[in-house]
């Protein structure tokens, strides 16, 4: 009853996988995040995606968390999972496990050794095989992470070829092009409706992705009230409110996004604000320095301080 | 008497390349260009740079380009030429040819194909020598366009065994670490001095770059000042001065950093304001969409606000 | 006391997972495929390794896969496991499990992620500390595969910082000379012994790795007797009789060594031969024209001639 | 008068490069080379490709060596031009130079950025125009050294776009299948003819190429002969000749198709066999060792004794 379908607007939020200070999951942590992103009236999670640390978990551990995730849902928001991987009989099996306990979906991107287009849309047919009528799921367009560029003629083939593929995570660059002829393509009925999310670098597009038609974002931010609270005032026609809530989050957006430290710097954050207990990054995973954190602190101070003038 | 040496502080604008509408070399907007910079204070001009179109001149379009950049200039700031080539017999002919002319010096980027430290190292050696004893060189690290990810300490041999190296122009992502760990070796003696100027997605890491040490900027934006002022602020000691302005820029400076689209924008902004007579872009390259040029509209005009707000 | 060491000689098998027409573990054919093996005096096996369809297996099923080799095998000969994967935690699970089954060790690959030679060192010390103490385990070099190069400096590095690491799997092209330096660096003393078995293009250089200094070849080929009659001829001194063994297999190894449809040809030989019931592959993958099989036919009925003029 | 056209069938010999010991270009082994060449009976040249150290000399020097290619084949027989380059504006100077000079025709490979089926037909959409009207020129598909894969549909929607591509130099891998696929295409009438000459890993798959239906060979080998002699028996319907002959000296070949030392592998046995007067290459580049010497000899020798006995 909870499974994901192509209506999707809003804010999906791709969470973090907590652990101890020891490198053990904390599920009270995993709790805790969970009540964080729904008090801040997210539409959705995604969990085991790249900012989850899943390449590092066990086949056990990733179902552990995500039983945890799920039962502190309960049903209140549709849960993603990712389920990329080396090849389709893991996929399969963390996907029938997932969905077995609840999961609205699964995520899956291309593997990096994807280069044409037939290889993509072979790879994406041979998906939909393997995940069979009852699993929703999301294509991942990361070009950045995966190397694999799928120009918008494959995308559109994918959604036409696959029924179950409802929506399309959003993320190459130059992005904004790309969003519009897919938008276009729905709205001329060329393709059928899919949800297009975007996470495009951490979400720093999205005011111009919103407008550009984006459903909403499908994103992980250590502030997930911006993309909460930009797409509410762009849904209300404040397309200029829209924009000063990002500007006032845009520099520590920024600093998050940096390639190699980003998730640390995620973490660092979210144990601050006191979500969760630990800031601890599984190896090999990146560490911050002091001159890391002091930059974080500046800027989350005068984030502080800039929400404060436009509020 | 202009040559580049280690001690450069400051910024160094990468310029466009200014066509006329039929695409043809645009001498007249060069000379408007170069007096826009020099008006802008700027320390330094680089031409011919990945933003410069360089592969898409012919090799007499080149001379003649920077040789009229050399003349407007008039000697009043030092002006580093891109002399990045597939092969060395190009790197050679290129750097004789603009030095001769009175350029500052030539900048070099590894070539993709290099991967180990090894391979890394010998390919500035081979350059060392092929440039010769009188041609100071700046070292680009651009992880993103050339693949190639040089470690730092690569980046000390390299330096090391090149005494007419004297500039790094700093680029990797994460680079902040990266930034600090060449910087105290510089401090501590174990490598002589060299500039450090930052390029980091456009000068997207500007305020913390020149926390780090960074003795400034070398990259291009559409707004020179953006540059000039932040560094500006940071040398007499307010960095929150310099963040606010920074912050004042950034919607805009994030916009023009999107892969593939990026050239466009700044020559549409440049056009704009009036400092070259058109924003064509050789092919292969981008076009941009009505949706492009309102987004540049509103960010620009919010920038304008924005910046008098904090003046 | 079958586990692997640093003394090894001979040929080691990388070995096929056969499967049933319908795409099951077929583990009849699995026994038999062990007893071809043992029969050609084969020094060990080598599995789930990239032509062994590793990344199409679930979990259990290469427990179940292992689990048959180890038996059958009873002991005779050390038996490898492939164990490469995108995180840690899936690499010491599985090699916590096949080497309480009886392996004699694991082999790893660097992910394709790794560029500098600072980051490849940090991924075995990392791998080192994941393995423990009583894993002895191959570090494979394979290039054309990972897309990472490692240099020889760094190769030492590796077997230099950990102490378990027993093997070199040679696979880097050109690899002549970096086997060469590497055995010069063992035999004067600069870092310890280890085994170096090559797989150059599937054994596509054995008769100059052997007089390089090769202790023999890891690699797959549906003719194990041509790596156990190469390596014997050599080892008696017989150089030139190593070499016409070698050219009389060479049209063929070079056929099988297509990329992209090498597996099939090797399986379809295989089935041909009687040792694997179907020549099966798990898609993704390859499937044979009526050509390839021409093609095979034509050249393993010139082999045979060639191999008995040799005789 | 002597243009390439699409009925072309034959061995196109790919040339080095001839340097001095100091590295100056080397006319008087340019002319033997060329003689050498003529005097095998081969149906073409192309020069300036990636075995001939293209990006290692000036333009000029380009200029130079074409000229004396030319001038000494005096029209004979017809001569390629590689003239692939960073920029359309190199490619236009340097094909514009040769074709004045007398040249059949050009060459072009697709840079290494591209990825989708639409990059790669805008590229050569916009080479089209480029090249103008009476430019005939061969599509160079070289995954290998690209990294760029041209599937099937796009090859065909080249050939279609383009009435001057008159060639496609086959290289890829697997490359029979993609071969047989254009080859059935061109017989169906689905696209007009353009000849296929393969290159295959420097011929390594000739016979079954010529099977498939190839026209012939576009490749580097220090024995032109190889080539020739094989088409040769192949066109007189002796495949099993065709394949004795291949095979005995397919050790060599595939001993000269080292990746990262090839090229000095050919050149010093055509410096054996008179042919250059002297092996250097042009930094960067790579050096034989002692023992790469005496693997060529031990080759060069079997490969002799073999040619007799199946003589």
């Amino acid at each position: 009853m909870n499974k994901l379908d192509a209506s999707v607007t809003g804010v999906y939020v791709i969470t973090v996988t907590p652990f101890t200070d020891s490198g053990a999951l904390d599920l009270a942590s995993t709790d805790r995040m969970v009540d964080f992103c729904l008090d801040l009236r997210v539409t959705g999670l995604t969990v085991l995606g790249i900012m989850g640390e899943a390449t590092k978990l066990t086949a056990e551990e990733s179902r552990v968390f995500v039983k945890q995730v799920l039962a502190r849902v309960a049903g209140r928001v549709p849960v993603v999972v990712g389920a990329s991987a080396p090849g389709f009989a893991s996929i399969r099996e963390l996907t029938e496990s997932v969905m077995a306990m609840g999961a609205a979906g699964v995520m899956v991107a291309p593997p990096s050794t994807l280069r044409t287009d037939e290889q993509i849309a072979a790879y994406f047919a041979l998906l939909d095989e393997t995940l069979g009528n009852g699993v929703p799921w999301v294509l991942q367009d990361h070009p950045w992470s995966t190397g694999v560029q799928m120009a918008t003629p494959v995308i559109l083939r994918i959604i036409e070829s696959s029924s179950t593929c409802v929506m399309l995570k959003h993320e190459d660059s130059p992005g904004l092009a790309k969003l519009s002829a897919i938008r276009v393509a729905i709205e001329r009925g060329q393709v059928r409706r899919v949800s297009i999310l975007t996470g495009n670098g951490g979400g720093l597009f999205l005011p111009e992705e919103l407008s550009r038609g984006a459903d909403g974002a499908m994103t992980g931010f250590a502030y997930p009230e911006m993309m909460v609270d930009v797409c509410a005032a762009h849904a209300a026609g404040r397309v200029d409110k829209a924009h000063d809530i990002f500007d006032a989050y845009l520099p520590l957006a920024r600093y998050e996004q940096q390639a190699g430290i980003g998730l640390a710097v995620r973490k660092h954050i979210l144990n601050q604000r006191g979500v969760i207990a630990s800031a601890f990054v599984r190896k090999p995973g990146p560490t911050l320095s002091a001159a890391d954190i002091a930059d974080i602190a500046r800027l989350t101070a005068r984030q502080t301080r800039r929400l404060t003038e436009i509020a």
